[in-house]
């Protein structure tokens, strides 16, 4: 019988110069993987190489977390790039991640896709398919984090790129298993003890909860905690808490 | 007996956005390797891509052409960067490139440095020793343009790096084998065959040749031609064809 | 009986550092009024300081030109701004307009609005309103160049604002006034003199000529004449000479 | 009998986008004028506008923070520009504050340097004139917050500009009366009693206080309280508390 694991993720190093956004040492010592900010929309490479120095020490993977470039809009906002200048974008800040990574003598395994664009790679699959393919001709070995059940999910499994699905701690799920648009009830939770032990019933039933209470059926590779509100650190580690509680070991994204 | 060969370099890719400098595709038409601009004091994704396509299109080698993240000065001014900070901005910039070699279904093999950041790795062996660590971190395989006589190449080749001696076919030279600064007379020069005839004289020599005409042996492995100037195009085009009436090979930097 | 004089406008001081965008000393002998770039899509203080000296020394008006702050872009993509951010957006380049032309012995008389935002501001109110706003809140003296037939026309009229009319020399109109897409046939006139025979035709009737040949009655303040084209300059020059030989006085806005 | 009154400073709206730097809004409510940054360091229109409109409905006064355009180094280091590019980017920003002011409804009434830029006005009167020079240029009826005993104090009186003489809450002086470097000892003061009884003592004998105890007499016009340290807020309120118990109105910068 194989035992049920999860990993616990964090977009991390989104400061950029003198700013800061999020306490990204107390998120190091709960999450088991960080997703790195590639210099676009938050991080530039002294950020990157501490953050992934850090995440080495503690034994934390590292992914590259490309976004729009879009640094006062922190990448929230969709940008009227193409598809293809998607594409290269994204490659382009692979590559940047990878080159820190290799610095810092750690290795970038993953790529997880920052803010509007990985909203946008939710239902566009031509963005999705841009992603897929900067990822695997930058390096095929990488895997991609995707939001559970979304286009870019979908189609990097369907092409044969190996894919970490990926739910939100406190995020509200509709019916039909997608996020909850911000502005709706529900789509943010904010209780420490709900959100924690609402993704343990999710991932020991393998399933997204959506407001309902209904659980449809998923994969679920990856928790992600969001590590820039106030509430960040207390929520990660009390998820972290009650998932070890639960007898759920974490493993990172290797 | 060994046939004396040369590599014709040149910057190229250091647009951004809507803007261009200097005229990249009839550069490539002409030389041997492309140093290709990583975005932070000049270049873009989409202008890096397109200048890889189009150096593999016509079997130019590229290289990754970092410099200071200085899109208003070009790169071409000392910036208040520490050692360190040189360090991971060289990091970046290579892996940023690579990445975009590898989309580009080519591949970066060397590094050459830009602008105020290469003059000072001439004399400064702190940033040249920056340099060399970045690379060597990066890929290992990576070699090293070094301006002939700096301290970068010193330090390069006393590490094991692979080094390529690079003159300048249109700056003159001071008795001690260092580029001539550009405010003094001679420092620069126009016509494209003087130019021509001076560098075959250096390849066949193996030399340096300086103002006075004083000829200083020194491996010379690369020729830049500048990319920017009005008559850039036409001096790389005489020179190289002067090269080859010389019997002298153009061979990239593979 | 009123003398009908008009105006010839061009967008100028677009390059930033060591990049330029058309050939701003040329247009600069030609136009009556020149819309300096502020910084955001193009322009920077030198070259906005440069442009707006040689515009004083030839007697040439300087007015503001706003852009979306969106180099890479060049102002040219609808971003992803609020209203209130465009309005923000606007006073904040006004008011660095405003500021380089009295350090430049000069005087900003008038706000035109670049690229995508002034393309918003021909349909879109809220845009249009945002403005205005931004242009009265800065200096109520200031006048503004609006797109003929536009939301921002009708709307800076309406609200007691000194509107100046503007058509392009080079780009066809539809049936209804407005300026077709670029995508479209007939959007873009190449031809020097057929440019010119057109202008004149228009100021002299005090009307659009839709790309039907019909005529639409429009007061017509000012003509713009693009500057990053290859051939600006000389349908610039043909534009002013073929409208001086039809007697047709050139005046700037003041 | 005049009564000495004195100004509270602090350096404010300095984020950018999602970036935040200090508690802008606990500041607003102890300081009489706030240093607003104008874009190039740190700031946006965006955050313009909103420390302007606070500080209005505060009666605080606004001025205009110019500092180097270095973002990720947020002003504190010396970038190689001219003593006349200097002159054009403070002009430029003292533009763009006015009009954010005017927009606001309030007024920016004076101009106070950020950062390297103003270390360096300290002692260079280069940079010192051409920061008067910009100044008077864009509007003469704007006032100096310039250093106690600085070069840029010194040629702003001589050439009859409003000059505001400033003193540091938390920072140590030399014999000489100038700052002690950030290096030395007592550079830096932290216990907020400590810092305010030291500023009454100045105020009130107009006169600097220098590490040994010394008092030499300078005109003191106002007071800054730095707004990024995590102690800022303490420390100016009690600054503020102290200076009102001593006796000594606060007037802002008017």
């Amino acid at each position: 019988m194989s035992i049920r694991t999860v990993d616990l993720n964090a977009d991390l190093g989104e400061g950029f110069g003198a700013y800061r956004i999020g306490d990204d040492v107390a998120l190091l010592d709960i999450v088991t993987s960080a997703n790195v900010a590639c210099g676009l929309h938050g991080g530039d490479p002294e950020i990157m190489h501490a953050t992934m120095c850090m995440a080495r020490e503690r034994g934390v993977a590292v992914g590259a977390h490309p976004g729009f470039p879009d640094l006062w809009g922190f990448g929230r906002r969709v940008m009227p790039f193409s598809v293809g200048e998607i594409e290269r974008l994204v490659a382009y800040q692979i590559g940047a991640a990878m080159a820190m990574a290799a610095y810092s003598r750690h290795r970038a395994r993953y790529v997880k896709i920052h803010g509007a664009l990985a909203n946008m790679a939710e239902h566009d699959e031509g963005v999705a398919s841009a992603i897929i393919a900067a990822t695997r001709a930058v390096d095929a070995s990488l895997s991609i984090v995707a939001i559970a059940r979304s286009a870019l999910e979908r189609l990097a499994r369907d092409g044969g790129v190996t894919v970490h699905s990926e739910i939100f701690a406190d995020r509200g799920y509709a019916e039909d298993g997608h996020l909850l648009s911000r502005r709706e009830p529900g789509a943010l939770l904010h209780d420490p003890a709900v959100i924690a032990d609402r993704v343990v019933r999710m991932v020991k039933a393998g399933a997204i909860e959506t407001v309902s209470g209904r659980m449809l059926p998923t994969p679920i590779d990856t928790i992600c905690v969001h590590g820039d509100s106030v509430d960040a650190v207390r929520v990660a580690r009390k998820v972290r808490c009650v998932l070890e509680d639960a007898g759920i070991p974490l493993r990172s994204l290797h």
